[in-house]
């Protein structure tokens, strides 16, 4: 089975960017792709005003794009995320789209990205989005897929509860800090992969977005990770493209098999 | 603050590994180490009916060496790993003495290796070892310290809670097989130190020990990792030796500031 990262370089021009997100999708259903994933907030990286005024409903035109796709080529899509409103709320999330086009999926971040990295300005995710708080997996012809977006990764324990879950493939769609990404992000993706010995595909932007004096840079590096931990394909740190892996699920249950420490956590522990 | 590690190829004369042991502590004290940590079973690796004879209470014979040592030197002494005999059970302990060479902490070794890589002999710590149940943190004057041994390293949830209890610092004594550690070591112990935010003290067994044809082979890269994720000194794959690297808990907390991952967790996740 095979997997396809599409890493691209958001900005504030929808429609570019729809663009951009559907040429890489054609690309990856052209070499072959089962599954192909998109980064974090693929559809609009800008001001917060302007993110707000780019929300949809979902389902909504944005994944009807990300639906057609799906279905015209009959590869399974993750959407890296999309800003979503909901009523008086965004959140950001997750939708994954079936050989069909059916939306059989919907992950909204938990875990919202409010960081004052020093020389750069403060980021306050959750003064736009409003946490999700649902763990969410879904059965594919790929594995059963554990969804999660960017900082999540940070938190062993929501990998932990989709692997509880049966994920085989652990998703990550990506605007990972430069900055934080040179020194966290290979280890982080790793870790997570090795301690539940899942697959570990992680789609990222790449670039600066925003004004001179106030861009942020995103860490590309987009990455699939086998089940032992081995970074099996890596995106460069800058440009658009995609990037392929093939996943083997009896090289999943051999190293499960072999290493069977997921039948060795202790619950309960008491302090 | 200071910290030694203290790597060393531990064999099956009891003897002539204690007297290796102390010769590394005193090292570490004439470094200026405020804590000096000795590998995973220092004082014994050999066969299961050796190991079963080795045991010893705590306290006990070993315990005084190591007490002694810490009184006569006035430094924190994290002893690796014993094989503790308690009544009929057999454990694997990590023992903490204070600059008195007052036994303060012991932690019996929760997660158990048993495991079968192709080509090796398989592992089957828990016929020999009954597991702990306890998580053990305690309150040092290098900031507190969180009791974890070698297999431990593969379980997340683990050091979540010493973070919790109010870890800085996460030791790790091992005897990791060459095998896995190659692969495994050093990305974990790096994202132990990145999620949790703490510095993390990882002293290994190095060398082959056992018969030829059934020789395991440890994979030595002591090392101390700082709460970014940065590792600060590593040991070689082989020798004997002690490393130092100086711990700053005023980095830690700037750290936790800065990125204040540790306030976003998200408890009682639902699924």
């Amino acid at each position: 089975m095979r997997v396809a990262i599409c890493q691209m370089r958001s900005g504030d021009d929808v429609a570019a960017n729809v663009a951009t997100a559907e040429r890489l999708l054609l690309e990856a259903a052209d070499g072959g792709a089962d599954l192909a994933a998109l980064p974090e907030t693929f559809a609009y990286l800008g001001s917060s005003t302007g993110r707000i005024a780019a929300a949809e409903p979902i389902p909504g035109p944005l994944t009807e794009r990300l639906a057609n796709v799906a279905r015209d080529r009959g590869l399974w899509v993750l959407g890296g995320s999309l800003i979503e409103r909901d009523g008086d709320r965004i959140y950001n999330t997750c939708p994954l789209f079936d050989r069909d086009g059916e939306l059989v999926a919907r992950y909204r971040k938990i875990h919202l990205f409010d960081v004052e990295i020093p020389g750069q300005p403060p980021f306050r995710e959750s003064a736009t989005f409003t946490p999700g708080d649902q763990l969410v997996t879904h059965e594919t012809d790929v594995g059963r897929i554990g969804l999660s977006i960017c900082y999540d990764l940070r938190f062993p324990e929501l990998y932990r509860g989709l692997m509880v879950l049966g994920a085989e493939v652990l998703s990550v769609p990506a605007q990972f800090q430069h900055e934080t990404g040179k020194d966290h992000w290979e280890v982080l993706l790793r870790a997570r992969a090795i301690e539940n010995q899942c697959y570990v595909a992680a789609t990222g932007q790449w670039g600066t977005f925003g004004p001179p004096e106030k861009g942020r840079r995103s860490f590309g590096n987009s990455m699939v990770v086998d089940p032992w931990g081995r970074v099996v394909v890596r995106a460069p740190e800058e440009g658009d493209g995609v990037w392929f892996a093939d996943m083997d699920m009896g090289e999943l249950r051999r190293i499960r098999q072999t290493l069977p420490a997921l039948q060795h956590r202790r619950l309960g522990l008491s302090c």
